[in-house]
């Protein structure tokens, strides 16, 4: 009665479910292991730079450790994020597996002393080279390989963050812009659910962030939605302009100080001068939390009061200044954090709720950044709840438009170009 | 300071953004407002065959009534939602603006006289129609005119169901299978945008679904998961069995009858006996609501009690009927009554929450049949709330994967194929 092309694509397709879930989960159960391990670190790292401000004043030391051992040991490893993304697109030797530890190593201790970083570097790198030592043990064809990469970024991702849905649509989404991997949409599903519940089965509980704008529908707010779109265009040449400058900033870097032990002695300094001129440490590290109740923090930028105009810009400062310096961690955090405080600023300026603003800055600049419009809405819906979807995919579809071709990504390819 | 290619590249975002603003923005306010009368004259059409039952009676001369209009006036009008992907894959003489009255019409007789048929296809039939008369009269070049159509298509399903992020993605996703158009991006959200809003500015609102069950979060569930997964499984396989049985019912009724005017009259005849038969009138029309307090009708089926095991598969076969044999509307209500009744049964069967599973029913078999498990999540999402985005996604990603390269939309082409 069924026809046997159907009953031989079911069968196919179990074997495809079943293979994906033996060859993902145990990796994305270890990967969200390892992201756990990392963030209770960094916790305890941050704890321990509030108690010891004087640890500020290693930061150059700390940064010369970091670039030692990279070059001692790290081999491939310094290629980061974009190693990874090569070798999805074409496997090769792999992703080697002493990137797990040194990469963890080097974000917890550049938080220690200050330096202003993130944790989707951190947790990608943690995710591909784990997933990638285990495809060389199994010994995996080259088209599993790419999958089971994609896998392992989607756990790192989902699992950091607390969003599995965005992490799978962000391996699927973030290697080529203007493309999403359907070949690769049960692989990264899995492995982000998989990653990001062991994460949580080891304790770990994310910020939660708050919007209570906008909560009777968009329906009646058409000129909230002509200031979002505005906004969008803003966090949209916002992220455009980060990607530019870091990229610069780290050529001028490396033009300016050939040796790089010393390029980290450079970004130490100026962070330790930014300081002092500025007369506060809210920029430092990674920004979501702060033993100083007064501080600017991550979540504290959905408020409207205290307002702080230029938050953005020096948070965008701290954060250019420390990666191209050769400290480690990832972007994403402080772009968070720039694009909130932006969101923030512009809300002043355009009288719209402030909450509203800053979470969509939170996504939108990332968006934009990135290349990932539809991984960030999801991220967007699933920290701020599902009663701002529209505003939400405005801020990240108009941000993604205005970002132009670069992005954070170096080793991301043009699939298809923008407008 | 700023490169001047920069300049140049935000110089035309902001006219591609402005040009689809002109572009979109007033036809999608018309389609949403053609939208608004459609689904306000679904209501009363369904409130009349509520009141007078004897109108069923006359189902198989309302048939012959709408076969012959679109045989006299119809022209390419009866290609319905697959002429309107064929001509964005390809523009040529575009899609007659005929098409818009004629499927309001005929899909409200349908409605009136107890035909089982959704709203999906008269709405993307109303966008792409509307939208390509526009296209005609601006004079617009093919690839302006395809990204209008895909525009015309997101403002139509935005509209009619009340999810415009859904409605978006589901243009970009449904024309190719495994691909997302990102270079209509912007046009689609705002045509989906205003067309949800305008609809609802007339006055109409939608259904309400509610899930409770699950609101712990998803951490704590790992046996939900499971059974989530092996529903989704089936999920997708009714999906694939409702585009294939449809597919091959439509072929028999052309073989049994050459004649078409007397095609509706055996789907009216065979109606008619079916509610004698199960000795119910639940089956007919759109399922969303009933005058009886006792009717299975779609929010129902998110009750555990009382138990239908097999609503599922006669909504199947009474909207089979109706569709093969010339009436006129969409599948896509009656997937979602389908998919729900499904879920519904196996929340019975698996022991697990009736609401959460009739909910994943709801947007799984609709991702499957049409294969679009983005749009579908998004939707999931916009009707049931974001506590639920995991279990959502796993049932829209794991129906696809199990639902072949058959769908119910003939046209849709095969961009990447599933494992």
């Amino acid at each position: 009665m069924i026809p046997r092309r159907l009953l031989a694509s079911w069968a196919a397709q179990t074997r495809a479910l079943l293979k994906w879930l033996c060859l993902t989960a145990p990796v994305a159960a270890l990967i969200g292991s390892a992201c756990a391990l990392f963030l209770w670190s960094l916790d305890r790292a941050t704890q321990a730079r509030f108690e010891h401000p004087t640890l500020l004043y290693a930061l150059p030391l700390a940064g010369i450790a970091i670039v030692w051992v990279y070059g001692r040991f790290g081999g491939r490893a310094d290629g980061g994020n974009n190693l990874i993304v090569d070798q999805i697109h074409e496997p090769g030797a792999g992703v080697p597996l002493r990137m797990a530890p040194l990469i963890l190593a080097a974000t917890v201790v550049t938080h220690l002393f200050g330096g202003s970083a993130g944790r989707e570097g951190t947790a990608v790198q943690l995710g591909g080279s784990l997933a990638s030592g285990f495809t060389r043990l199994a010994k995996l064809s080259p088209a599993d390989t790419r999958l089971v990469l994609m896998a392992g970024v989607a756990a790192g991702f989902g699992a950091v963050f607390g969003t599995p849905v965005a992490g799978a649509i962000f391996a699927l989404e973030v290697l080529s812009l203007g493309q999403v991997r359907y070949e690769a949409l049960l692989p990264c599903l899995i492995a982000a659910l998989v990653g990001d519940w062991t994460c949580h089965a080891w304790g770990i509980e994310h910020t939660a962030y708050i919007i209570a704008a906008g909560e009777g529908g968009f329906h009646l707010q058409g000129w909230l939605l002509a200031k979002v779109t505005l906004a969008a265009v803003i966090f949209g040449l916002g992220g455009l302009a980060f990607s530019e400058v870091s990229h610069s900033a780290a050529a001028l870097v490396r033009r300016l100080c050939p040796q790089p032990l010393l390029r980290p002695v450079l970004g130490g300094l100026l962070l330790i001068a930014f300081v002092h001129i500025l007369g506060t440490r809210d920029y430092l590290g990674l920004g979501v939390w702060s033993a100083d109740p007064g501080a600017i923090t991550l979540p504290g930028l959905f408020q409207a009061a205290p307002y702080h105009p230029f938050s953005w810009l020096w948070k965008a400062l701290f954060t250019i200044t420390t990666l191209a310096t050769g400290f480690k961690g990832g972007e994403v955090t402080p772009l968070f954090f720039i694009g909130a405080a932006l969101g923030h600023a512009l809300a002043g300026v355009m009288d719209a709720p402030t909450d509203l603003l800053a979470g969509l800055g939170f996504v939108g600049l990332f968006a934009a950044a990135a290349n990932t419009p539809l991984a960030c809405t999801l991220m967007g819906i699933e920290l701020f709840g599902a009663a701002h979807t529209p505003y939400i995919a405005v801020a990240c579809f108009v941000a993604y438009a205005f970002s132009g071709h670069s992005g954070i990504y170096l080793s991301q390819r043009i699939g298809v170009p923008k407008a």
